[in-house]
């Protein structure tokens, strides 16, 4: 516990909780030491508003054992959807409240252009207000590197919706970032309700074309400057990271980000190691997850594989979070091996003896290891192999051979 | 043509390719400098013998671009079964012979440890007559190793098929491997049938505890002597690796093979980062196989997420086939950049202009991403956002942004 605190007081672990979310939830700290979590994102887009469908994925993450989830809806009442979800989903929530912004600049301005710096201020704090935990705020994103980006030659583009709002924004009115510009209100209110920042990186690369440019390690930078600012208020922080970056960057882009921003929880998209994977990126993506936590990333943001393509249905966030569990626990294996390891040696122990009740049991996702089990015929809990391998199986034959070695050293010896 | 030629003389380079093969196929190489390659294993076990089912996965494994493909059958009729399966797959095709001895144990002699030395070299001899391209032989698994099987402890036990029943056979009778004995005999065939030896690692670690221990490391060296005397004969060879590894060792299995085989190609299965995922392990093996490929490995053989659990159907077989895809391009954009590249930037080109019928066309998986993306209701083509985004779609605001200051610029020059 002394240790937590510490560690907490440093900056290096934080527990995002909204002080004025009254519901009991199950908090989770994320940072070095601990298991890698992993987020899950939800939320409306302007072009499909289905609350229910959102309160259904809620759902989905919560049963697969999401640690965080983020609403992200920017379609519809968003106060209202968030002030559901936040019941929907009793675990560690977060939101980016730019989309509230966006949101009503397309509903009351009629075009997000119109929105006014107090519009952007007024939404962090609705999300505040409301218990959100932790929100993310692109404050990175200077006027100074919004024109940078008009000289800047990408093959992605700007790929951060709220970064590409904001730099629009900015650009159009020659107008410095609100949430940089006010920056001290923000960590003013985050104190008052105890939220907890997630720094935005509005110009992570959208291809891995893209990966670590200027503007990316400009605003990196930037952050890095903004996160010592909250800590010396006593703000909790988490860094946001890319995005896509090719496999073997992917260590350097970890090593990159704790060098500037120091030992403070790094929270990363992916990232996806391609940009060809559509309709599979939670599996693109999971390969760059498994290695980004194992050299250090404390949270990962899942994909799903609808990304690039539509917005996730229900079935598609539980398959994107199962492939980020199996993405944390792997880079768990690594980076706190003795405690991680004991959920690969008692599966071990039941393969090896046939207990398929207890491998079922202790599969990532039961339910989908009970699904194909079942096809051969056999209910779990039969010492018996699989259709696999059949008679072949390996847990029956040499077994058997070192059972009859034994049997002849007790005849010989006896 | 002439670098080709002295790769493949050196050994780095091999092109399976059996000379009594008569239909045409796609042959390819497989090797330092080229595409990485995913194998997909198929066939019928004890348990499940259903040739039609077989030849549905031999089409879903062309159909997706496998590169190469393995039946494993050992249940049935496994020569019919392969000769129609070659017929069915006209791409490189590997086999395990000792999967026939075995089949043949059990209805002939009503017990595979009844199999004689014949029966072994028979069952290589046959699979090289009927075509087949290439053979996983576990001849790196000696006597002296089995014995030591019965001595070190390992908590997943031996999981190769073939390592197995060779192990408890030569434990039976006290008699040495009939693949490393006969070794000779094998390289004969070989030469006349132009088969590739694909070297098994019959200690290859069934658990991540176990990885790397002395029995699998044992193996390799043995298997390092033995790829050096099929070379001195002219047979192509590659070797075989893991399994199950986790994540931080996954370079150092690449760097060792590598260091003791020399510059040969390395074919890995996987590696699986984690025991737990059961359901899913074409992620949690994708991942490792990602990382072992862009560390060197030539030749991926994929698993499907009914690994452990059951026979594979089709679909799996699709599942498990189009991560390792992206597993391979991943590792790709690594090993071969300038070439692997061109694919990511035209796929980026492609989001970055809204045209949804290129992007649909240029994913791994062309009809899930155009089932995915219908779901937008829109046709693809349409220079539209798609229901992620929505109206916040970051190709559409920011670019409108960048064409006002163009705009301006001109009015204000003109």
């Amino acid at each position: 516990m002394e240790w937590l605190l510490q560690k907490i007081a440093s900056g290096s672990i934080i527990i995002p909780s909204n002080n004025v979310r009254k519901q009991k939830i199950h908090n989770v700290g994320i940072g070095r030491g601990l298991k890698t979590k992993v987020n899950v994102n939800i939320g409306t887009s302007t072009l499909n508003v289905d609350p229910e469908a959102e309160v259904k994925k809620a759902r989905t993450a919560v049963k697969y054992h999401a640690d965080t989830i983020m609403d992200l809806s920017d379609g519809g009442d968003v106060g209202a959807i968030r002030r559901t979800l936040l019941e929907a989903a009793p675990i560690t929530f977060g939101t980016v409240p730019i989309y509230e912004a966006y949101n009503y600049g397309v509903s009351v301005h009629k075009n997000p252009m119109n929105l006014t710096e107090d519009d952007f201020l007024k939404a962090f704090e609705n999300n505040a207000k409301d218990g959100v935990d932790y929100t993310t705020i692109h404050a990175g994103i200077t006027k100074e590197i919004a024109k940078r980006i008009l000289q800047v030659q990408r093959h992605g583009g700007i790929v951060s919706k709220g970064g590409t709002i904001t730099a629009a924004w900015m650009l159009k009115y020659d107008k410095e970032n609100p949430y940089f510009e006010h920056y001290d209100y923000l960590i003013e209110l985050a104190r008052r309700y105890d939220v907890t920042f997630s720094l935005g990186d509005a110009l992570r690369p959208g291809s891995i074309l893209d990966s670590h440019d200027e503007l990316q390690v400009q605003e990196m930078i930037n952050v890095a400057r903004l996160t010592r600012r909250a800590h010396q208020q006593d703000v909790q922080v988490m860094v946001e990271g890319p995005g896509h970056v090719p496999l073997n960057e992917v260590a350097a882009n970890v090593r990159l980000a704790k060098s500037l921003i120091g030992d403070v929880p790094y929270y990363v998209l992916g990232p996806l190691v391609t940009d060809v994977a559509s309709g599979h990126d939670h599996i693109a993506s999971a390969i760059g997850a498994a290695v980004s936590a194992s050299e250090g990333v404390d949270l990962l943001c899942y994909l799903t594989p609808s990304e690039h393509l539509a917005l996730p249905d229900a079935d598609e966030v539980k398959a994107g979070l199962i492939a980020y569990r199996i993405a944390a626990h792997a880079a768990d294996l690594v980076k706190i091996r003795d405690k991680a390891i004991k959920w690969d040696m008692a599966m071990t122990e039941a393969r090896r003896t046939l207990d398929w009740e207890r491998q079922i049991a202790l599969s990532i996702d039961p339910e989908e290891a009970a699904r194909i089990h079942s096809r051969t015929g056999q209910h779990p809990g039969n010492n018996v192999p699989c259709t696999m391998c059949g008679g072949a199986c390996v847990y029956i034959m040499l077994p058997q051979q070192r059972r009859y070695e034994k049997d002849k050293e007790l005849q010989q010896a006896g």
